[in-house]
């Protein structure tokens, strides 16, 4: 059966992820490839590109339809791996298909760095209370009193729970800031630590008692559900801030809301339960809860970092290698 | 005549400039002392203490008033040093004392680190839009769409105008974004630029045109009154930012409201030409406008800088030694 390769994209994902000349190497990384937009596509019309096709190597975006359950069996057979230039692939991959053997990648760690930025943005703008400042000038003719506060994030005590990708790219960007830097976060080895150059805590709780300015951005496991709740955060001492950068169900929200309530910490909030937020959730209205609306990952900008690391792993691939971050099942499991 | 040092501090500036046993050291330092709360005083009731303590060292605050025209030929001719611990000075000493002689000190540049913190937050916030999402997310139940737009300051081209202290702290604080970083400033010399691994730029029309990223950290001086004009801001290419933490009077705000309407570029202020901004100007409303109400110099927290600057002094000065940044007639003239 004849094979060739599918880059399935939209105009405005071809635009900004592949930039700069990424476009002509990917199309010369695939050929023979056809380029697709599978925006509105019946899922039929799918199957039938699919099976006309019938690619190796599918190269896809937020836009390419789910893959039919029988698309190793029957449709595709050729089909060997996904190359997804976003994130979560949930919508276009069954856990099946990565079981059954499919090779699966996404934008993997390439966005870590944009992530950290984000987590640094909602701490400073804690500190100096941006969110607040913009809704209280802008709208109610707002300006600063003798009873104002404001805090810096220099010479902080900082906790990170955590220390995966994104943390171990929020660090740098912390140490111009003079900050000392604790984490906690299972599993991972003391060498990690040490190299990274801050230190480990004995406990969740002891890194909130502990530190002025938390950071969430552990991943998300069924028993780390709601594991930031309201005793947790009334860990953190008064004066504190905390930004969630990572999965909303981390934290358990109406515990959060009546504590940010009370007014006595600061709080970042990228993520949330339930995105996009409900128009009538409590957050909303909070002035002391600075919000954006699940901006942290890959900036429009950056977009081409994520390109760069699916070529790499076209590359990879290519020459009989393993691919850079494959999407485990594990992984799979992980992500929302 | 008989000479008593005062420390004329309100209560609240004792308990966030004098933290952590600093109220102790400076008692010692310009001891014999008298400590005392200027706030309320009348002009007559100042006078009489002025007179009955005749001090050779004055250590002044916010609240500390005016001192007498006269104070030195007449009311305590003793006075050779105001140490005062916040920033202008102007509401306090009158330039003809300078001139005369008396040593005056105020936190210098121990707070350009905050400034550079606030300006790198305007920046981030430009960038992702944060300012505008934390009202539309607050008030107006706002969500991200397709059609939003990030940016990230990785690897950006950054132009900084002016190279005093508060840029040369901004620099180490970009640092960890790659940013190729171009500075304008009359009359610095080179060394200072190839010390901070900084290039120059040859005019600030081309710093304007050829970055992405924008920062006002200039002094102000008559000549640059209104340097940046309509004409300067509409050199920055679509999509830049625009961040001024300096002073307002640097701006030519009609200009600025007219250039940020437009929606190309996106803009960061902590200071204005009128200051409480006036309740109905252009800028409230202007959601790519992030505003901050002048909190850029050092954050309650970080009063505790100013005082160890202050301290310092005190010792150069008990020692005979030059004070750190003094207020002369130039630097008088520069404030605000």
């Amino acid at each position: 059966m004849d094979s060739r390769n599918l880059i399935v994209l939209t105009e405005p994902e071809i635009d900004t992820f592949l930039v700069d000349g990424r476009c002509e190497v990917l199309k010369q990384l695939v050929d023979p490839c056809q380029v697709l937009n599978g925006d509105g596509l019946t899922a039929d019309e799918w199957r039938g590109v699919l099976s006309d096709y019938n690619p190796e190597i599918l190269v896809a975006g937020w836009k390419t339809p789910a893959l039919p359950l029988d698309v190793l069996s029957d449709v595709a057979p050729s089909l060997g791996y996904v190359c997804y230039l976003p994130g979560s692939v949930r919508k276009l991959v069954s856990r099946e298909m990565i079981e059954a053997g499919l090779l699966v990648s996404n934008w993997g760690a390439s966005i870590s760095r944009t992530v950290a930025e984000c987590a640094l943005l909602l701490a400073l703008g804690c500190l100096r209370r941006a969110g607040y400042w913009s809704e209280y000038m802008h709208n109610r003719q707002g300006w600063k009193d003798a009873s104002t506060q404001t805090q810096s994030l220099f010479d902080r005590r900082v906790g990170i729970h955590g220390f995966g990708g994104v943390a171990q790219a929020l660090v740098p960007l912390l140490r111009p800031f003079g900050c000392t830097i604790s984490v906690y976060s299972e599993g991972v080895p003391a060498e990690i630590y040490e190299r990274n150059g801050v230190r480990s805590t004995s406990s969740l709780e002891a890194l909130f008692r502990e530190n002025e300015v938390l950071f969430e951005v552990e991943a998300l496991t069924p028993e780390r559900r709601g594991i930031i709740d309201e005793a947790m955060l009334r860990r953190i001492p008064r004066g504190g801030t905390f930004v969630n950068i990572a999965r909303g169900d981390l934290v358990e929200e109406v515990g959060l809301l009546k504590v940010a309530r009370e007014g006595h910490i600061q709080v970042g909030l990228d993520v949330y339960q339930q995105e996009p937020l409900p128009a009538d959730h409590g957050f909303r209205g909070c002035h002391n809860i600075m919000m954006l609306p699940h901006l942290g990952g890959a900036t429009t900008d950056r977009r081409r970092d994520a390109a760069d690391h699916s070529l790499e792993n076209l590359k990879r691939y290519k020459r009989g290698e393993s691919i850079l971050s494959p999407v485990t099942v594990e992984v799979y499991d992980r992500s929302t």
